[in-house]
């Protein structure tokens, strides 16, 4: 009977950034076993429509049940904002998103009312940000600045440089101007570049970074199922499983430069058969 | 008989870059109709594997099969690079690349024998440029460049922009250091800086753009066949019909900024289906 507790976690994203939210989970719940998938083939969700964002999340959660997953994390903004419920409906797990998370850490954190989010144009778009705080706090001002390019500099791996300085400063520039004193990294990409944008806010703005409060909201989701995996798994039990939609070669390198370990190897599967 | 001269072109792209190609087909060649498809769910291109960019090439092509299209040009340099055999077995009409006419283009305005090409990191890593050239020149020297900002730079319209200037500057120094005097913009997107670029690489570096050339060739191909169009369309007939994959409303803002004249709409299709 306590094989549910046993099984993985299904975490998935467009491509790598959902590994900050893995990272998290690795540090908070380490007895977790994690499958992940990263629709590298079809990455970025950012610009696409909701329509489609759905399309390929509801493909990629039923690739995940194949798996026989205990609980989904979503962990990509874009597709939190846009498909959650749907996904919900999809299977029959506990289904946790990366948004809500966010915006109750970051309403826990604001003293003057006032929270910046930035993200892709799909996930400032929707606005979802904005609804789940306004629901914890409707007095709280939410200002959302899409940022398109971050995620590309981070991919290329700019994550300290006086360009990706120079974007930040132009894209962060209205939400100095506001005095904001909380600001979401609404995209799994965006720690990476923490450091840069934090100089550019100033101290006196703490950065949300969703991934974390995930973690730990998991944590809770898990216990109140009752399928926490309590076993420490033994040494040298390949835990961890990551597949991709594309170019599985290059997902690893990048993988490698955020998890603390190295992963040995990701699959390539076709997601749209799914 | 004179049926298949009236037929449409088809024209596709992973998303609207090769919409400079189809503004090449408009001057040069005003009389035929163009079948535009970009496939903007899933772009871009130029970081996937030759695997999946054949996939997603092959079935576009099923598509235009579908709009009875007398000819395919690929107006997308890595899927040129990568796709074409396999395109030119899917489907029964004349195929004409990108590639090919941008490397004779090339070969015909060296003098130092050195020539430069930037490109996705597809079109690049795959050398299909360099074997196009050396294959008409073994003499020449082929210096590729990867340069996967500049689609997001040119997609975020940052056309003329300091941020622009720096990552050009970074592309371009190692072309500047072996003195070549001929660049290919092996990107479809990459016309809309070619102003920055030639700043950079200065006036005794002439520019390639291949979109010209695929047009000048895309006549010489139909004429061989026996299948130019010489009928003047009426006045207010419906020529050129557009279709993506996502998003259809941000194409058109997109095409209206490069074509001449306004597209009234695109048509979103479910290209994965084909």
């Amino acid at each position: 009977m306590d094989n549910r507790k046993e099984a993985p976690i299904g975490v998935f994203d467009s491509g790598v950034g959902g590994l900050t939210v893995v990272k998290e989970i690795m540090y908070q719940i380490p007895n977790e076993k994690v499958i992940y998938f990263g629709d590298t083939a079809r990455v970025p969700y950012g610009n696409k429509t909701k329509e489609t964002v759905t399309k390929y999340a509801l493909q990629i959660v039923r690739f995940l049940k194949t798996q026989n997953v205990k609980a989904i994390v979503v962990a990509c903004n874009t597709a939190s904002a846009y498909a959650l419920e749907e996904i919900e409906q999809e299977i029959d797990v506990p289904v946790i998103g990366v948004v809500k998370p966010g915006a109750k850490m970051a309403v826990e954190s604001t003293k003057n009312g006032k929270i910046g989010v930035i993200g892709t144009r799909g996930t400032i778009g929707s606005e979802t940000y904005t609804t789940y705080i306004r629901q914890l706090n409707p007095n709280v001002e939410v200002i959302g600045k899409e940022c398109p390019l971050f995620v590309h500099l981070v991919e290329e791996g700019l994550w300290e440089d006086p360009v990706t300085e120079e974007i930040a400063k132009r894209y962060l520039m209205d939400l100095i101007d506001v005095g904001i004193d909380t600001l979401i990294l609404g995209c799994t990409h965006y720690p990476m570049i923490r450091k840069t944008v934090q100089r550019i806010m100033g101290d006196g703005v703490r950065l949300v970074n969703p991934a974390y409060e995930t973690a730990r909201e998991l944590k809770e989701l898990l216990k109140g199922h009752d399928i926490l995996n309590e076993q420490t798994p033994g040494l040298g039990t390949n835990m961890h499983r990551f597949f991709v939609s594309d170019a599985a070669e290059r997902f690893q390198i990048f993988a490698n430069s955020i998890l603390k370990y190295g992963i040995l190897s990701a699959k390539v599967i076709h997601v749209e058969e799914y």
